[in-house]
């Protein structure tokens, strides 16, 4: 053997082996990683003030290296360049996005899922994971769907069927849950083998169909169009009805829209409810839109991605009344059941519904067997579902209960604070733990109080605000999101807002005075300290951002 | 606070403290995981020989835990029920699947990984590791395209553009390639807005098709039927190409049924060619495949998930030639690149193709931003291009050289072995490093070495070989996969094969040896210690499985 060729194989020998106890390289590396992880959760700003397109500069590198590295170099990158300019989203003062703090004992069910390896595709790469897996969907299903027990004692390990799957976000799980359903809808019949054998094309001929549509709230997910784009119905098949005042869907405008499409030969694949949008974090009206689904015949899909854990909560549950009656149901394991990135969940309230996407293989997924992978829109899977069997167990339904209760709370907390501060408008009065608002500049305090803003005047502010986030993501003491409203108490035009999620429970009063405190600061800061003066920053607002706000 | 409610936020507080350094649960916790980690990769046997059957009584519980539980009881259910019950891939002697052993610093990272909780959907939930993806995506896009320097300069970080897409696996990975492939195939168009806002049935009719298919060989994946269903395509709308005598797709037939295609008004959204197909490891003709597609102006995918990294070996890389001419290829991480489960990578030869699936929204993936998720066919994705990049860093080009090196060099060893033993046959020449043969009983040894085995003869050997796989999962020494062949030179008789995929390093030519040593042992022992005689044998394991062959 070369003395190149040994070099590698040196290499590859440590990196493979699984008999490391006494390799101090690995053991140095864990320490380090260990390390690594304290200095990130300590780190005091969200993030460093080097922005990102100064940043480039680092990752330009397309040639993959020749020879195999140590742990060490590897290391040295990882504390040098990558973690120092990452975000910091487990600080209490991070409050704008889904993603926050997750229990610490995940970082170690990381840790055995990577090296364990199983791949839950097949039994034959998970084996007891696979009935874990099973088990962890039924828990769900009936948190959701309250079946009796004997229900669950008859499916819950029963190969043949299954009440759910697991899939690694809540597009894939939106996607998966609206393929059953047009599956379903467009289905064997006398003289046609169904869309899944003869595609959309034939399915819409063969019914008499002129077009297949999905109808929600504006409100809905974007995900709804990828999968809307996916399956072949084509983005201007997706009806949004409009918002009633509550800010959610219309259920009249609704039933109206479902007759219409009825009466033009529209096939209509689902009525979608949202159980927390993600911009303002509202539950439809999902009682009157299951009636209404059921009226008609049509698959009812909750998206509860965000929003389904509220059922832990006893006083905050009735939010949810309706979802008992969705066909199927989503949730994202990585919101509000606090779980690591990568895990959603589809629930089908009947179990014969998966049937419509199974395949079998040969060499896997054989139709006999408990492989998961006759039902899975994915093929070959982490055992995330470890994640998901943790968090239910070690939180339990108290745990998550306290998590929704001490959010909601929080949010009541922060939109108290908002409406008794004149430099704050709070745009809509939240419903469960998202809170959005804007900032108002100090010269336009009065108009907004007596409801006189003009368009031009929310055209600054809504400049303002986009100005105001940037900034305060670059000084990184705290963080909330923003995004942009069309249907507000200012009637069709756009409004950006400040948007808040209370999702970390260790953010307390505390934090969230200091979010608005900082706020203020920075919201002076840009206006004075950059020197620009009141009509100035009109002018200068307006040319950096009109296309934006007018796409 | 009733004493329940303080009992419930002490959990909480614990499991989210970001000061957990001293807490000797937490600590306690991650010395047991690691411990946990060891004994299950010292473990002696493959799996326990407690069936699945009997396994699930300890999955059968479909209630919540109402109280928030302590890491001990947890880690007590880890070590008890769980680990003592899943499959150790990491073995030498797993034999069986692409899954198998993977280096030990992964665990590691997936720890930082898990604790991180970075978003890679947008950069306020990422930063740094926005651009670790897109160059990580651009050193294996480098690897497969080989496009000068300066075209990797200029794409790698520019925000406008994207050279691929990281998904969650193989099987999302070609949904997305053929994704792309149709809404460029039927895009805009004077008085028609593209298939991705008309959807399939409007998009034909629009151009005059009576169908769209896509085309590749037999052995193409099982995800190409998910895709053909999720598409709108319909199952039907696959065309399989007849094998030529070297197990790959004939050339002289594509070209034929795409002329059949074109003539019948048959939109062919795609031309599939498979750079390792999963049961044998064959490489379609990809430079033949790559000129009929050029030819008559169709999209060529190919289906590399297995395959690519033998780009990495000088000696072999020759198999590969023609995926350089590929519009969009893809690889998973997990398979040959040694990553972990989670992520496969799609590569688009021109970024701009990626522009057909590209959705914003307006609190996220923002037009003009540099977040990943205007691109990608998923939301919210954990950062697992960091195991990507670290597996380019640490392992390196002459490293994963070596790797696919000696798995091709094992293989061949295995074929030898199979070819110079009787009681085995070996079903095709590898090409790569998956070995497929089967178990020849001796009363039949003789007559199948002439060629003289009848139908009946391999479906006795079918159903013994297929009783010899399980059993040998069973008794947990030795671990190879089976499936069924349907084209060999028994012609189009399905035969069943047993699957060795030779990929962890630390198999070395003892465990291939032993391998057959166990397979012979297992051969004799369910034909004799059960006391089958032959020609019982015939006629129960007829009864058993004959169903299960003529499906």
């Amino acid at each position: 053997m070369s003395e190149e060729k040994s070099e590698v194989s040196e290499f590859i020998n440590k990196y493979f082996s699984y008999c490391y106890q006494n390799d101090q390289d690995i053991i140095a590396f864990q320490n380090k990683i260990d390390k690594a992880i304290h200095a990130y959760l300590d780190s005091e700003k969200i993030s460093s003030d080097v922005l990102l397109e100064n940043l480039t500069q680092h990752f330009v590198n397309s040639d993959i290296p020749t020879q195999p590295a140590s742990l060490d170099s590897y290391m040295d990158f990882i504390n040098g360049i990558l973690l120092p300019n990452i975000v910091n989203v487990c600080k209490p003062s991070y409050l704008g996005h889904m993603t926050s703090m997750i229990p610490v004992f995940y970082q170690y069910l990381g840790q055995l899922i990577t090296q364990l390896n199983m791949n839950v595709v097949k039994t034959e790469t998970s084996k007891a994971l696979t009935l874990l897996e099973r088990q962890s969907i039924a828990m769900l299903h009936r948190l959701v769907f309250q079946y009796p027990e004997s229900f669950y004692q008859k499916c819950i390990q029963d190969q043949k069927t299954n009440m759910g799957l697991i899939v690694s976000g809540g597009t894939m799980a939106n996607i998966t849950a609206l393929w059953i359903a047009r599956n379903n809808a467009l289905k064997e019949d006398s003289g046609f083998r169904g869309v899944q054998a003869e595609g959309m094309q034939k399915a819409l001929k063969h019914y008499g169909y002129h077009d297949a549509v999905i109808i929600g709230s504006g409100l809905m997910h974007y995900s709804m169009e990828k999968l809307a784009s996916l399956l072949g119905l084509g983005l201007e098949n997706i009806i949004k009805i409009k918002l009633n005042e509550s800010g959610a869907i219309d259920a009249d405008e609704l039933r109206k829209t479902v007759v219409h499409c009825k009466e033009s030969k529209k096939l209509v694949i689902a009525i979608i409810g949202i159980a927390g949008t993600t911009e303002t974090g509202k539950v439809d009206d999902l009682q009157s839109m299951a009636k209404i689904a059921k009226e008609y015949n049509i698959h009812f899909h909750v998206d509860a991605a965000w929003g389904c854990p509220i059922l832990f909560s006893d006083k905050h549950k009735d939010i949810l009344k309706g979802i008992e009656s969705a066909d199927t149901a989503i949730v994202c394991g990585h919101k509000q059941l606090y779980l690591p990135q990568g895990i959603s969940v589809v629930l089908c309230k009947n179990p014969e519904q998966i049937d419509s996407i199974k395949f079998a293989t040969r060499y896997q997924a054989r139709k006999e067997s408990f492989d998961l992978g006759k039902h899975s829109p994915e093929g070959s899977r982490p055992a995330f579902s470890l994640f998901l069997h943790a968090g239910l167990s070690l939180i339990g339904k108290k745990g998550y209960e306290y998590l929704i209760d001490e959010g909601i709370r929080k949010a009541a907390y922060l939109a108290d604070l908002i409406k008794n501060n004149d430099a704050f408008e709070l745009i809509e009065e939240p419903q469960t733990n998202i809170v959005v608002y804007r900032f108002i500049p100090e010269e336009l305090r009065e108009k907004c109080k007596k409801g006189m803003l003009t368009f031009e005047d929310n055209y600054v502010i809504n400049s303002i605000n986009e100005v105001l986030q940037d900034e305060q993501f670059h000084q990184g003491r705290t963080f909330i999101s923003r995004s942009i409203l069309r249907q507000t108490s200012y009637g069709d035009m756009d409004i950006v807002i400040l948007r808040a999620v209370i999702s970390n429970p260790m953010a307390t009063e505390k934090e969230i005075e200091e979010l608005l405190q900082d706020q203020m600061e920075i919201g002076r800061y840009i206006l004075t300290k950059r020197q620009f003066s009141f009509p100035e920053v009109i002018k200068l607002l307006y040319q950096q951002t009109s296309s934006y706000y007018r796409q």
